[in-house]
């Protein structure tokens, strides 16, 4: 949508916004619709080619208004996750379907995703130990109850891990900055020796440091033959799965419990929205069902309808699948690939003139929109090139370390980045480069 | 704000948007400003009078769009938070100032607001046991603590103690459905006899059930004498101590750790928006920091600034405090104290056609905007004539026990509701008992 029609557009939502409040009480107070009504009256899956804005608005009035915030609000994201789930063509496991024991749900934060699937994690191991052996204390389990994720895993998986009260151990990652299925075997095996119960794994893909990908299909398999719950991360990568061509970066997908990445990173859909899957919602409902007599309500052991506030840490919820509804029809898959393959193409652009300069190595390889990147040469000398990148303020890198390499990153994001975007960066970047070895040799 | 004020503001903001988006490329891409710049250049309290919507956007060129996201986002949210705490004249000590030992914060709702605080205390108990104990684990710590609520408490609080791994007991409350030191004491003597470690307690400032306060001026003394954290959840009722007339039911939050209120409740700000303050902010720090390096930054050991990723769960923010500032401006605290008493007025004047209504009974006292009622009879008899009411669709009543009664509550909350309003609801309800009890006599 270019800047005239979003202002057009704009303009419309707030006559609509205040046509609603004016004419509010003309309006019943409570739908007339039946759980599950909403399903039927949209799509199985996302569109292929854009829709017509119009045709979003008018649904707006036809589907959405006459179930109003309940249970629209919830019935739509059921069925948008489901969209997304199709467009990433995760297993069909995963989905809700008419009467699927999975499905998704929109989180805030992939950090609230891990701590969910950990929990559920955790008393799902505790209850089945505590059926074996009914002396046993939860304090007694969660001493014993040990976590793994990639030393390359991200610092909210770490910290899952102390809110969870859990051990929660870094697996080496290999030359690539993966985890491999050996290491997390030898670690599991040497903390069985110790009476430790290994529980829950994090795969990773797409780590943020560099954006590595750990190995589903060798993690995978020891996680379900261990009973261990294997939750996986792919915050920022996950979008770039709907490409048929980086759709193989998730197979092993197949083995996980949950799997979770931020439409909010990659895919145009405003912050926040995590989209979190399940494939038994059972054991992340199970964890924390309460229900008291103001939160009940005549459908709810139907079957028929999704309790949101049983799969998520807070209990209030907002309307979030209405900003996936739009961007995925605004977009269609189409242009939703065609976005990622942009973004991916302008990254190997930049790799590409990195691999002109000689001064420069690239430190990991480029599968997605992320370069790393530094001067061959000491740690010091790049994190004066950074000072020098951020303190002109015509662009903004973000750094990290690798092994003990300090690494630029270059990551292309903007919703409107081009490629003259990046040969501007780079001329910038290579200019700053000289005048700090120039200054280096004085 | 009225309709046509909000259709041209509303449309004004459209392209204030489009501007921004269509001039980007001229902005810097990291703002000049050093921290705590924000501070000096607002007020230090909320305006009392209406402040005009011009000056409030041209603030927002002059004060917000110089620290961009970063710091502006978080600046602004610590004064705001400072704002507010001062609306509700909170001790000194739950202020952030120029260099205060606590703060606030935005939660995304009281339950989370709950857990943090829960959580918190578990670590800082986990650590004053561990440091005289050395030997003991998180484990067999973890199997001993306690934490309190009353039996009238939001089940919120029975879930955070499920997350945190700890016991929650519920402290039967007096016929006023409010907590009493002496029920706490004597259920925390008689914990403690059995060897469990009692370390936290959560009292309640307006039951969802039916408005009831907890007695914090007896609960907090012995809180701060055993050394239990002490946290208030004033979900809905907290507003309402803006007003003179209402603050003495925060009376006691002085013996506080933390309180926890949400202005998406009662007072005009969208969802979500809950405000949590601490009074030692390294409470809330220390459970959970962690620092990796793509999220370091040269500021952050200066004591200047607030990362208030380490005060909550997710790691990703979103700019609520700007909501907050608007509508505090918009509103001044004239306004919102009178949007507050105009519902309790209203609230009282459904409570007085019921009194004058023999049939009926008022189950709880009407302090705030709730009345709880109901049909003197049977609890089926109240079920039915709620099945009524809600079954019409003109009104919305959602019910609650209160001990064995199943009890209706009538609440006062949109922001456009008038007397008007209360009037048809009664007559409406008045008229649905009339043909339930004349269909029962048939």
């Amino acid at each position: 949508m270019n800047s005239s029609e979003f202002r057009r557009r704009g303009k419309e939502m707030t006559d609509f916004v205040a046509d609603y409040l004016d004419g509010i009480e003309g309006r019943q107070v409570y739908p007339d619709v039946q759980p599950g009504y909403l399903r039927s009256l949209v799509p199985s899956t996302a569109p292929e080619e854009p829709d017509a804005f119009e045709d979003i608005i008018n649904d707006v009035e036809r589907i959405i208004m006459p179930g109003a915030a309940s249970p629209a609000c919830t019935e739509l994201e059921t069925v948008m996750m489901d969209w997304l789930g199709k467009m990433l063509k995760l297993p069909e496991a995963f989905l809700a379907g008419e009467a699927g024991e999975g499905g998704g749900v929109i989180q805030g934060s992939a950090s609230e995703a891990t701590l969910m699937a950990l929990l559920a994690a955790r008393t799902k191991v505790t209850r089945r130990l505590q059926a074996a052996s009914p002396g046993l204390t939860q304090g007694a389990i969660m001493d014993k109850l040990v976590a793994y994720s990639s030393d390359q895993a991200h610092s909210s998986v770490e910290r899952a891990g102390l809110i969870g009260g859990v051990k929660l151990k870094a697996i080496p990652s290999d030359g690539k900055f993966a985890m491999r299925g050996s290491a997390l075997q030898e670690a599991m095996e040497r903390d069985k020796v110790e009476g430790l119960i290994p529980f829950f794994v994090v795969a990773t893909l797409g780590t943020t440091s560099c954006c590595s990908f750990d190995s589903l299909l060798e993690v995978g398999p020891i996680c379900n033959k261990e009973d261990m719950w294997l939750h996986i991360d792919a915050a920022y990568a996950g979008s770039s799965f709907i490409c048929p061509e980086f759709r193989h970066l998730l197979n092993g997908v197949e083995f996980a419990d949950s799997f979770n990445f931020n439409p909010h990173k990659w895919m145009l859909v405003n912050f926040d929205c995590s989209a979190m899957w399940v494939k038994k919602r059972t054991d992340l409902i199970g964890a924390f069902k309460l229900d008291p007599v103001y939160l009940k309500h005549s459908h709810q052991d139907s079957g028929l309808i999704t309790d949101y506030r049983h799969w998520q840490l807070p209990l209030g919820r907002r309307f979030r699948s209405l900003k996936m509804w739009f961007v995925f029809r605004m977009y269609g898959v189409k242009g939703l690939q065609a976005y990622i393959r942009k973004h991916v193409q302008l990254a190997h652009e930049f790799e590409h003139l990195l691999h002109q300069d000689p001064r420069f190595e690239i430190c990991a390889e480029v599968t997605l929109g992320l370069v790393c990147f530094r001067l061959k040469g000491s740690n010091k000398l790049n994190e004066a090139l950074l000072e020098r990148i951020n303190g002109t303020k015509k662009i903004h890198l973000v750094p990290c370390h690798l092994r003990d390499k300090f690494v630029l990153r270059f990551a292309i994001c903007s919703r409107t980045v081009e490629s003259a975007h990046v040969r501007l960066a780079w001329e910038h970047i290579s200019q700053l480069a000289s005048d700090l070895l120039g200054a280096e040799k004085e």
